[in-house]
């Protein structure tokens, strides 16, 4: 027996093993969906595509997914985590920033005067996103991720941020990947924040996070090459931004997409324009007991127009709190 | 024997089929390049970083190797291949535009005239690329690309643009990733344009390939939604670009990078100030009669900056003239 065979029959067992692990989920490769329409739709499809008898079949490499992350993948209730992490930040960095004590929007974060933080739009948010994503070098950010992760708490639920995802969502991104499928994330937030926890969260590697971004700068710093992150928008990853950072990132238009507010509507039409079997999603939030409950006339993760245009184009719409046993993977 | 263990079965076949073609290739991995010191280099990192008892060893996802595409990849001379097809195409659509008669660089173009040509500058080039890129949905532009690929020949060696890829290097991104290496494209050509061939031609998918790109729009055309390509800048990847490239789309550091010229020296630069085991490559045109012979004082493809560096900091710098047995691909 020479080593390549050995090396062979090895490989054989690490793989039994595998395949094993991938059965037995076959079970049911979504435990925490209720039976229904919902989780019909979705093993439907995915059968569909990956019977190679069938003439839907797609090759593995353009089983492209695209998921948003905010309200889709994790919460995003009472506000945006990021905006969270940038309203901690500003509190962390105000004693070196004196003059912030009678500058809006850094004195109603200061003083907790959630009115006037309402009140000052996009363009407050944009200086409190600026005074605490930028001007350090790309390393330095990943840091102050990372401890914000660790430390701070979601005032509702008091669990770090990042385990208050969707344990339905969670169960998805795993069988479209034991089917062959590459799941990427398309949001409004911020890649370099999104990437920090993307991998560990939700197994997607940094390179298949796509969200919106500020400009950087390549330097030396004491001949070190360093990436330094400016004051400046480069991206906004959403609506009619979705579909452009998809064909600028990926190349190819996804056969899946799964979103839950107006700001996916233009990825899933994208999506669901491309020939052959295609598949959209929309995450609705009917659960106020257990998460939240907002559509129509909600200020963050408005869905209006997408839940018209999901009825008559007959996308699939998961009722949070019909189609989902479970809303949050357990806690660590 | 259920089910579960025939298909365990029948992956082992196939399987072992795929680790003796592996260990076959594993015999030269590398055939085209001639024994010395630059071969070495490359095998002996390659060993280093997999081998798990090594303190180099490297996990997988982290193995990120990205490659320059004009004179590292495939040739660039007498003009980069992509300047031709947007020549060739000023040309085609010189009839819809009589205007162009009269006008520079366009006038230039159509009559010849290279001298005119080369005096256009960068402004010039842009009113070229702009007119042949751009103006059109993203699917129309890459049929363009295709047509081209298929029909034109290069005035020298009379062969398909896309056949003028160099052996050696291909043996070089299939040995990487046969390795475990995730191998990326990052030039300073259009990222449309490579897309089209890059995954037959390099066994890059388009997700992996990274390069200059002009501004898009979503829109709807009666109903159907496209991507329509504007004619305005969006991104130049060359030299600082590179580096704020790699961190915008793989989100990670690559542990080797692979250029020609002094637009690739901040990726360079980048790759080699990362912790653990690093490999930066040049490849030196030095074969005149084989290929071209240019470095520090070249319009195209300079190397004078990067070769001192090189030098400075040991990377492997290829003589394509003593290192290379075989230049370009064989002929289809």
């Amino acid at each position: 027996m020479n080593y390549c065979f050995t090396r062979g029959l090895s490989f054989c067992v690490l793989l039994w093993g595998v395949t094993s692990t991938v059965n037995a989920r076959a079970a049911d490769p979504l435990p925490s969906w209720n039976d229904g329409a919902s989780k019909k739709a979705i093993v439907d499809f995915v059968e569909q595509v990956t019977d190679e008898e069938s003439s839907d079949f797609v090759l593995p490499e353009e089983r492209i997914a695209t998921f948003d992350n905010d309200g889709c993948l994790w919460s995003e209730q009472p506000v945006y985590f990021q905006l969270q992490f940038a309203i901690d930040r500003v509190k962390q960095l105000a004693s070196e920033h004196p003059e912030w004590k009678n500058q809006q929007p850094f004195q109603a974060v200061l003083e907790g005067d959630k009115q006037t933080l309402a009140k000052a739009g996009m363009e407050g948010l944009a200086k409190l996103v600026m005074a605490s994503h930028a001007g350090m070098t790309t390393e330095e950010f990943a840091g102050t991720v990372r401890v914000w992760l660790r430390t701070a708490r979601h005032p509702r639920f008091e669990r770090p941020y990042n385990e208050l995802v969707y344990q339905p969502m969670l169960e998805l991104l795993a069988y479209l990947r034991d089917n062959g499928f590459k799941t990427y994330i398309t949001s409004g937030g911020g890649v370099d924040f999104m990437r920090v926890f993307a991998a560990e969260t939700y197994g997607i590697p940094p390179e298949q996070v796509i969200g919106s971004s500020i400009k950087t700068k390549f330097e030396l710093r004491d001949g070190q090459p360093v990436i330094v992150r400016l004051p400046e928008i480069d991206f906004i990853d959403d609506k009619e931004g979705k579909p452009v950072a998809i064909h600028k990132f990926i190349g190819r238009r996804p056969i899946a997409a799964f979103g839950n507010s107006d700001g996916d509507l233009q990825m899933l039409q994208w999506t669901a324009a491309g020939d052959g079997p295609r598949f959209c999603l929309y995450v609705h939030h009917t659960d106020a007991e257990r998460e939240w409950a907002y559509d129509r006339d909600s200020h963050i993760g408005k869905l209006d127009q997408g839940l018209n245009e999901a009825k008559k184009q007959g996308w699939t719409v998961v009722d949070m709190k019909q189609d989902w046993s479970t809303i949050y993977r357990e806690e660590k």
